[in-house]
């Protein structure tokens, strides 16, 4: 099985993206599959190009793509990308969209084919925080989770693919006294989790989510 | 014009629920447009039904359907609704489905048609704290706005619907210090808003929302 | 019996402070009690100087000074106030102290004698969110509760006194949603529900505190 | 240079206390400073036997207590101890005292006289997030600061000593999604660096907290 996984260039005011970081840092096999790691830049519609490209490049089974989600204090695995651009800030080319649809006549939203369950019960055998998340926000994240769940969807069904943000890395946080982070080696171990749970799993398990409302 | 506004039930350890506490002191009109009120069960199934019956009944132009989303700070206004189950806790009628479509065959996810960004605009300048939403959750807020927007997409296309979550009222965290709350008539005052935001916006403003992820 | 309640005036980047907003609004008796309110310019040094003047000047039996804790969700009722001052950011003459303290020989801390379990019972049965708060910080507010105790206990041992921090208006969170607030309206009652218990209450009653560590 | 360090045992619903978890790990020696390690019950008045009975076998040059603080993001290092006891919950031998004195006729509070801020900075240096703190609470982690600080000024006046308040573990924070966690490594490290720095630190550095009110 071959995994694409890929992790945004920094943006905003921080000089790293930790999900960059820790994706950077995969080997390129695990238990006989292969991984190939491309770092994505933060800018809408750049962003989808690329990933298509380089899924068009590297032919995966498996498509993971990583973000920062700063705040947060687990590994938040994405259920759901809903087709709107509604930037509070700038990319990282100065576009700012608002309220604008991802694709002009795609579906609302689309869900993850990811194990999200299941992904979510090993992590935490494994003591790393993780949890199921309900919304990938309104910027480049779920920009680029619903371009790639739509392009899964339009042309290639059989690749599963979602995304999973991480917290910020302690050093992005070391002035910020209160903010949740989470190790870069920590979130690196979770990722070579995944692709273990991604492989041998075909349809995801029934477990209770944690949040409610 | 005619309003539907509905408000839930207490759940959970709830002795009351500070939607329907709220949605129940409405009066009956404001500025010529009618409004009626009704309670919802918090049930998955019944709730729908409840509704579907009242709108049957009512003929309203909009519809309202007000939660509560304990710890939130804020009048949040949803964005959008996901075709999922997955319940934590049991509702009041002892189910507690675990990631089961709400509509077999519907899509995954309807976006609200209210003029959400104008209804925050217009709240803040009367000093109601409101944001947007970008997830109701699983539970019975969720499915109840779900099962609202597919009835309208599929049956009642000119009905203008959404879902708006309350804070938890004073009385709820005064044993539970540091968690949000909003006083039940500032909410009251922010639902009046609302109703004449609604009834005089066509299409709603460009406004950059405040979440980023 | 006689009372002074202050407030301070704006600092940072506030147009408000809304612990002046609710003391201005007080009226100037409550059953039988005299009420005098008086604004405290948020200056280390001048800020003890004014209260203690005013002390001199209106012979209260009882002294309550409020401020502002941007992010706290309820009234906190301050049980000590600690002999230092370290600012994170500048008073409103720039003075900004680090690791100073306000008393050269004064004691490290100084207990309030104020009822405060009284305090948070009373109101609770209000609706009122109230709570018993270990730490002033180490900025202006904390500057004048050890100055008006360190007075008190070395010139007026008659007089009780203590501190009280008061949440955002609502008027100040619409543009950071997610921030906790109180409406003015409710900070004034609970400043008048105070003035009852404080007028009634001997010694303090035991209850248990929520905080732990 | 001797150092004394101390672990709480587990409390509450926990089966381990990641301070205990920490500090077991301690080598006894770094750059030639000895480290000698405890465990120290979670029961008002034994703990502070305990503390006493190790200090006088082992006649250390520094105190090191360190305790959980279920929900903070960072290595908190405790400012002030406080003269009350006021256990919202019982401890480990079913005692729950509340709002007594720990010392009949102590201070209200004792500043600790390690070098907090050193330990601060040079922490954040490695990317350790670390703070200060201005409330040690009232349950038995501020107890025994108190117990150690007021045997230090009543006896031992060439000790220094102090707290420090570690986070959750992530195996306690995985079927609690969103409650911050520092991995055991980390804490470790962070003791380490610790005692590297108050070897070399005679007096405290100026720098500004993060903390206002």
């Amino acid at each position: 099985m071959k995994f694409l996984i890929t992790g945004f260039e920094p943006f905003g005011r921080e000089s790293i993206n930790p999900a960059w970081e820790a994706v950077s840092q995969l080997k390129s096999e695990y238990m006989g599959h292969l991984v190939v790691v491309e770092e994505i830049p933060v800018v809408f519609g750049a962003s989808i190009d690329r990933l298509i490209e380089r899924i068009e490049l590297h032919q995966p089974d498996v498509v993971l793509c990583i973000g920062q989600a700063g705040g947060r204090a687990t590994l938040s695995v994405e259920r759901v990308a809903i087709n709107i651009n509604d930037a509070r800030m700038p990319d990282n080319k100065g576009n700012a969209p608002i309220d604008e649809p991802i694709e002009q006549s795609g579906p609302d939203a689309y869900f993850t084919n990811l194990p999200i369950k299941a992904i979510v019960k090993t992590l935490g055998e494994y003591h790393i925080p993780t949890s199921i998340s309900n919304s990938a926000g309104t910027y480049v994240c779920n920009h680029l989770m619903y371009g790639l769940l739509h392009f899964i969807h339009t042309m290639k069904p059989n690749i599963r693919g979602g995304f999973i943000h991480v917290p910020y890395a302690p050093s992005q946080v070391v002035d910020r006294p209160g903010t949740a982070f989470m190790p870069v080696d920590m979130m690196l171990e979770g990722l070579e989790r995944m692709i273990e749970v991604i492989a041998v799993t075909d349809s995801d398990i029934k477990k209770a989510d944690h949040a409610i409302h």
